[in-house]
Formats: structure tokens, C-alpha cells, sequence
């Protein structure tokens, strides 16, 4: 049974540029792919964010009450340094840097990928499948292209035949980037370098590997290793089908990318894979893109430790993923400190707001102005996450319910003013909106263990300190300083007062 | 550089059933091969066990000071329930029984096999390759078998030929089990349902699938999937090369599976893959087999969680971890509850002696019988872990220096009777052994995480109060008592000073 009390869910298919009416093909059940990371070094804050986004939408769909099979992949082979066909292999490259045979390179990323994703609290996705483990897979797609006739070889390497596909599927390529075709043939007849290729928007499906290639297979045309766009048709084809619902990944991906996954498909099948195409935005930091020539890239890694340095301080992970439900995923996600402490502020609000709801009682029978707000406010929840899975507003939704709910707490509405089965609702939606639907975990002071209390202690320990400091007392305010830095915990002061951090 | 000063590391190597000096193939590095688990269902503990006891081995290997490649593999594929050629394959039967893609199972088990030995504190391995990643490598080692004679096609599927390939190398056969050939060909000839074999004692390379086989590739002999022996040859070839220094795993793999996988190396490439095999032996519960219909079977997480039927209590996995190491890696690992509870007993003292060990101080410049039996600890330590890896013969050494720890911190041995540098060696030494080592982190209370932090803020908390008692600042004392007591936390003042609890 899928939940459709509060209206069809709308979603947003990048394909269209309109909200359509999600309807899965088969009744109740829904495939989603979505493009994993590129695993040839540490996790990236704006995949984490691409992956979060599709995090709440898989949620939401099994919130919902579909059986949802979610395929996000990890690239480990072939993904080059210009996202196309020229450029140095990323994964190699960074191989070599390291002295270490490519997949050790693949192992540690893989594995610190899945540990910020879980620190993040993310679902692991259905199926995880890998580049290199499907190389049969996509040999075949290369052969069946060939085939139909829409590929060519050049001295072992496999191109897609651009030309002879536009000809055949006139309006079908760039239909999802929107670029015109004719725009696509002109504004890249300069580039040089492409002497095997027939037209210069052809693409790589296999390329033949010179001896030294550290990652190469046999293939029917000799050894070589896959184009980058490749795995993502062969793996979602293998596990959702030639047709499926859902594809998703970072707006960066949509040209050329996913428009070479449709052509691939197409070219392969005759069919066109993808009934929703989903895009999320990009981050920036402080409103600029982060780039290492800006000096303004920041890691999960440090986000969570507080090193980072455009931060002021750390923050749980449960902070940052609380910031980017604030973003709606087609919107642009800027990271900043300012934001990351409002969102503290804002996520400490919305935890005690809980709290509080366990808390509070009603015992009104009717039917008041309170508990129409009570039905209005679920109702509005899910009129936003309906519509194209609008996070922001519907935690401007929940907010406002949460101001409802300190009322009640503080007596400025009397509890009999609510009648109790609203309450009810109300604890069972948020509950679910905010722990299954948004993955927040509430890790406030006094939420979990012996942190409650180190976290009372700590607040003490710097309103001492403060006062030391006040007093000209610098002995005291030195000796503070050193026993916290010998516990391993820093002090960071901000314009806003000091904040704490207990190094891992 | 190797550290060798207290002897060459001496390995029994299940090959020749001695214990031999270790010499890796490459001065200073080591390539080590460990079967790993078939993910089809959550973490066994008795993997557990025996993936914790490589992963003592790996770390030794690194304090060392060797640079190790470990490769433990993740069977995704082909592997049958009756261990050998016959049987259902394990992984399609519960992906059946759980109406669920298999790789949607892979993904589930792998990621609770991770959970478990994450846990556990087990390293990762340098690279965790799959056998579904790897059809291509296994598809050219079957043909490379073929050339060479040593295998044969029926009907789409390809065998070993075993007589062919005992006739070629004798006494090669059975080496590794010490099974004698004519012992072999006996026990196995009343076999029924091997029709296709020229011989029982053949066993499957690749076997053709049926069309409704949900795990199939194509290759030369059509759609089928790999014999389970044979990935364990590729990938080790692949990451390893043909010859490599370890390879290890539980003893029940011993026959057929790595006794095959000799056969197969030596029939594609005519080298004998491995220098030392290493096989840890079976686990036990309280005594017997762990068994369904005895009603026994205990999961790492019914461990961890105390609801296994054999236990009274929870046991932190870090008791676990200390349980395997009093055992060999050799002898049977017996699990109970009385086991359980001495070891956490054990654990909980080794953790008390290094905490004891931080604060105790030597002032002795001499060389008594003290930094004599320091000296002799120390030796005795790495002496045990170079005879075999002997982790139960090393905690009793350690066992033994921490009594001389607690006498010196009750004064029973003077701090004038130890060498400063001697307390020094100790600290250094037991440290590495017992963290880097042994993998253990200490989670008594009052320990890690912010536990610790706690402790150590307290004591400043507690030092701050008495300073602003000695100052006669009463309202910062008040202050201090207040907050605290907000805090749920509890001081109490006694004659030896203050003391401090958190109510629970």
C-alpha cells in the first residue's frame, strides 16, 4: 500500500525540466540509480551531499511504502582527470603517486566513502556494484552496440558513433543537457587530440591500453579497459532493467555523462533507460566553488574534527546533514560557518522540540483552532516533501509546529485547548518525518551516554575559564588550557564565545 | 628495516607441518592471501575468529616493520553448500528464500561482515576482491588449464583432471592435506552424481548454468559461473603473483579447497603458488560443534548484545578479541560463558596494569633484578610471537610483568629499584604489543572516547574547586557544586581529597 493521503508524489525530471507525477513502472515498486563516487581518494563534502540528497529521497520512497531497489555504483577503473575521454586516469594517477597497486587505492577510498556516509547516517544502498566488477557486462553492451551499428573500432578502441546515432534519433541527443545538436557539432570540431575519432563528440566505450596500463582486460578487440560513461549503462540495465524508474547523480554529471548513458542505451537496446532523471546542485563554500587554488576545500573529515579551515569549530555530522536538508537538492548548497551554527542552533531546536513533545500532555476532546494547525502542519509536511521532496520547506513546516509545541509546554496554550489523538499524531509523524524520513539522530547534550555529561562539564569548564579571564587570572586560565589540550580537547574561540572539540 | 633482535620469526607452515624460519620471497615485504567469508548471510563467529587471527598476524608482520600486501577475498559467487561441486549454491538459495536480487544479499552481508570486524578491531585488508569482480581472470586461468592438459569440457563445463594431474606431479596431490592420492581415489569413487567427471576426484572449473541460473557470464564453453576453488587462484595470482609468501584461512578449507587450489595454480602457470600456508583451527561452544540442531549457534551480534542463548550477559567485543588471543591460532578457540567471564576478568586487569603502568615512576639508575626481569618480559614477549605467533604464551609474560607493575605501584618494589629507561622500554613495549599488536583498546569504564575526556576534565574541575576553595572564592566553589550537580554528577569530599560520580 503506498501513502497517497496527502496527494501524488510530484518529482522534478531533469529530462522534462517539469514536475511530472511519479508513477513507477511496476505498481509499488521502484528501481533507482544513482552515480556512486570515483574512489581513488578521500570522500569529497559535495558527493557526501549528492548522496545525502538521494538518501532522503530513498527514504522518503520507502516511507511512502514502496519496495525500492537502490543501485548506487563505485567507479574504479577509468574515470579520467577531464570527466571525457583525454586526461590522465584519476585512479592510476593517483596509484602511482602512492607506490600501491590500484585497488589498494580503491579499498582505503572505498572505505572511508562508506565511513562518512555512515557517520552521516545514510542507508547503505541495495546494491554497491563496481566498475571492474562488471567487465563482461559491458564488453557485451560494447559488442551489442557495435552491432546495431552505432559504434566503430579504431586500432582497438571503441567509439559511439555520435553522428550516425543523431541521423537515426534526430532531437534525442542533448535532449537531457538541452544543448542543441547542432551546438554540440560545432563547439567541439576544434578540439585537437581526437585523430582516432570520427566526429569529435563521439565518445570512448573501450579504449585500447598501451602495455604498461596498469588496469587492462581482454576484450574481443585485445586488451583494454572501459569508457567512463559505460558501467553505468551496463550496471543499471543488469540490476533495474532496460527501463527503469529513477536515475540521479550530481548536475555535473548531466553533460556528457548521463546524455552518453541514454545514447548507450538507446544504441545498445533501442530503449530508452530512464523515466525521471534527478540532478542535484552543486556546493559551494562561502558562495564559490571549492577549488584548491581558492585555498577553500574542506573534507567531511574535517568538517567533523573542526580542522578545517574555513570553520570555526567542529561539527557533528548530524549538523552538517541538518544544513543540507535546509538546501532543497536542486538548489545550490553553500557551506559556510555561519550557516553550520545556525543549523546547530536550528538542529538543537528541533531535538529539544521532540523532547518536549514527549513530554507534554493534552487532554482536550474536541475539536480546536490548535489541532487544526495540527492537521494542517502534517498536511503541510507532506505537501512539501510531495512536491519534488522540498526538505527546506518542510522543515520550515515542522518549525512551526514546534513553536505549537513549546506553547503548550509553557502553558500559553492550556493542554485541554488540544485534543489528545492530534497529539498522538502529531508525536508519530515528526517522529517519523525526522528520524526515518530526514535520518537525524539526536545527539544533543543528554541525548546519549556519558557525552551528556561531559558536555555539562565542558560548558562549565569554559564559563571558568571565561571568568579567569575576566579576572586577569591567567595562571588558572593557562593551567585550563594545558589539562584540556592533555584530555585531547581543543578550545576554539569565536566571536560568538568558545567552543570545544575532543580529538578522535 | 626488519626488527629481528630477539629472534627470526618462525611460521608453521601447514605444508610441510613444521614450524620454519620466515623469509619472504622480497627482503621487507610481504604478499599474504587470506580466504575470506562467503556473504550469504550475517558474520559467523567462527570467521570471526579466524579473521582476527590473521589480523594479529597482519599487525605483527607490520610492527615488524614489514610492508604487507593482504588480500582477503569476498566470495560473492559459486560457492555450494556442501563445500565441494554438488549442493546448492548458498547465496542463490537465500536470495531465493528472501525473494531478493542476490547481489542485494551480498551487499546486506557484506556490509554486517564489515560491522562485525570493525568491531572486533580488525585492520581492513589492503585490497577486499570479489569474485564476481574477477570472471574474467578465472575464465583465462580455466583456459590456461585447458592449453596445458590439465582439465576437460563436458557439456559446457570444464573439470580438473586430476589423474592426469597426479600422473605429472606425484606425491603433489594431497601434499597440503596429507591425504595420500591412493587414499583420494579410494574414498571418493563411490560417488554418485558426478557423471560428468571422468573421475570423482576431478572437480569443477567452471560450470554451465541453467537458463534460469541468476548468477551467469558468458564464456568460450557458453553462459556458466566459476568452481568456487578457482577465484581464490586468480585473485591471489592477480594481487599477488604466482608465488607469494602466505596464504592462510580456516582449517576446514584445507581439503578440498586449498589442496585445489594448488592443483589448480601448478596446472595453469606450473608454479607452486604459495611458501607458507597458515590455517587456524575450528571453534568450539562450551565444548562441541557449533551446531543448528544443537541448538549453539551464537552470532558475533548475540555476542556483542548479550541475547545469544549461551551467554548470561553482553560481552564488549574487545573481551571477545581478548578471548581468541588466549587461545593459539592452532587450537580449537572454545566459546562459554565461564570463558567469556574470565576473560573479562583478564581483560579488564591487563587494561588496570597499563593505566597503573602511566603513573608509576622509576628513579633507579642501577640494573637490578627488577630491570632484570623487565629485560627478560620484554624478550619473553617477542620470543612467544616469533615461536608461531604464540598471542596466549605472550599475554602470560605480559601477565607476569604486570604483577611486577602493581607491585611497584603498592610499593612493594620500590621506584628507587627501577631503571627509569627500563620503565621506559616497558611503557614503549607494552603499548605496541598490547594496542598495535593485539588490537586492543581499552573500554573499561573511564576509558576511551568521552569517558575518558571526562576523567580528565574532572580532575581539572576538582582542582579548580580546590584552588577556589584555598582562595577562599566561595561563589565560584558554589558555581562549580551547582553546575556539576545539574550535570547529574555527584563529588564527594573525603580525607585523600575529592572523588566524583555520575549518577545513573
Amino acid at each position: 500500500m503506498i501513502h497517497s493521503e496527502y496527494g501524488p508524489l510530484m518529482v522534478h525530471n531533469s529530462l522534462t525540466r517539469q514536475k511530472e507525477v511519479f508513477t513507477p513502472l511496476v505498481e509499488g515498486q521502484v528501481g533507482m540509480y544513482v552515480c556512486g563516487p570515483t574512489v581513488y581518494k578521500s570522500a569529497h563534502i559535495g558527493n557526501a551531499r549528492t548522496f545525502v540528497s538521494f538518501d532522503i529521497i530513498y527514504r522518503y520512497l520507502l516511507h511512502l511504502g514502496y519496495r525500492v531497489r537502490y543501485v548506487r555504483n563505485i567507479t574504479d577503473v577509468g574515470h579520467l582527470t577531464d570527466d571525457g575521454d583525454q586526461g590522465e586516469d584519476k585512479l592510476l594517477k593517483q596509484a602511482i603517486e602512492e607506490k600501491k597497486q590500484p585497488m589498494e587505492i580503491v579499498q582505503m577510498a572505498t572505505l572511508d566513502f562508506h565511513d562518512v556516509m555512515k557517520s552521516l547516517n545514510a542507508l547503505p544502498p541495495s546494491i554497491e556494484p563496481t566498475a571492474t566488477g562488471h567487465i563482461i557486462e559491458q564488453i557485451r553492451m560494447v559488442s551489442q552496440i557495435l552491432e546495431r551499428g552505432y559504434a566503430y573500432e579504431v586500432n582497438g578502441s571503441i567509439y559511439f558513433d555520435t553522428q550516425k546515432y543523431i541521423k537515426d534519433h534526430p532531437n534525442q541527443y542533448g535532449a537531457l543537457s538541452g544543448k542543441k545538436t547542432d551546438d554540440l557539432l560545432e563547439e567541439t570540431r576544434d578540439l585537437n587530440n581526437q585523430s582516432d575519432k570520427k566526429h569529435p563528440t563521439d565518445f570512448a566505450l573501450w579504449i585500447s591500453a598501451p602495455k604498461e596500463h596498469l588496469m587492462q582486460w581482454e576484450s574481443p578487440w585485445g586488451m583494454g579497459y572501459p569508457g567512463w560513461h559505460l558501467e553505468c549503462s551496463a550496471m543499471s540495465t543488469k540490476y533495474l532493467g532496460k527501463t527503469f524508474d529513477i536515475h540521479g547523480g550530481g548536475l555535473d554529471l548531466l553533460f556528457p555523462h548521463h546524455e552518453n548513458e541514454i545514447a548507450q542505451n538507446v544504441g545498445c537496446c533501442g530503449t530508452n533507460p530512464v523515466r525521471y532523471w534527478i540532478h542535484t546542485n552543486m556546493l559551494t563554500v562561502n558562495g564559490t566553488k571549492m577549488s584548491k587554488s581558492l585555498n577553500n576545500s574542506v573534507s567531511p573529515a574535517e568538517l567533523f574534527t573542526g580542522e578545517g579551515s574555513i570553520m570555526s569549530k567542529a561539527f557533528n555530522p548530524m549538523i552538517v546533514r541538518f544544513l543540507m536538508l535546509q538546501s532543497h537538492y536542486r538548489s545550490t548548497f553553500d557551506l559556510s560557518d555561519d550557516a553550520l551554527l545556525a543549523a546547530e542552533k536550528g538542529y538543537n531546536r528541533l531535538m529539544q522540540g521532540l523532547k518536549t513533545l514527549e513530554q507534554i500532555q493534552a487532554t482536550g476532546t474536541g475539536q480546536t483552532e490548535h489541532d487544526d494547525r495540527i492537521t494542517n502542519g502534517i498536511e503541510s509536511i507532506y505537501g512539501h516533501l510531495n512536491d519534488d521532496f522540498s526538505t527546506p520547506q518542510a522543515l520550515a513546516s515542522i518549525f512551526d509546529l514546534i513553536t505549537m509545541i513549546n506553547s503548550l509546554n509553557d502553558g500559553h496554550i492550556s493542554s485541554a485547548e488540544v485534543n489528545t489523538n492530534s497529539l498522538e499524531e502529531l508525536r508519530k509523524v515528526l517522529a517519523a518525518i525526522i528520524h526515518d524520513v530526514f535520518g537525524l539522530i539526536d545527539v544533543t547534550a543528554g541525548a546519549s551516554g556519558s557525552g551528556q555529561s561531559l558536555d555539562a562539564v565542558m560548558e562549565l569548564v569554559l564559563e571558568l575559564r571565561q571568568q579567569a579571564r575576566a579576572d586577569r587570572n591567567f595562571a588558572t586560565a593557562d593551567l585550563i588550557r594545558a589539562k584540556l589540550t592533555e584530555a585531547g580537547i581543543t578550545i576554539k574561540d569565536g566571536k560568538d564565545g568558545s567552543s570545544w572539540s575532543v580529538q578522535s
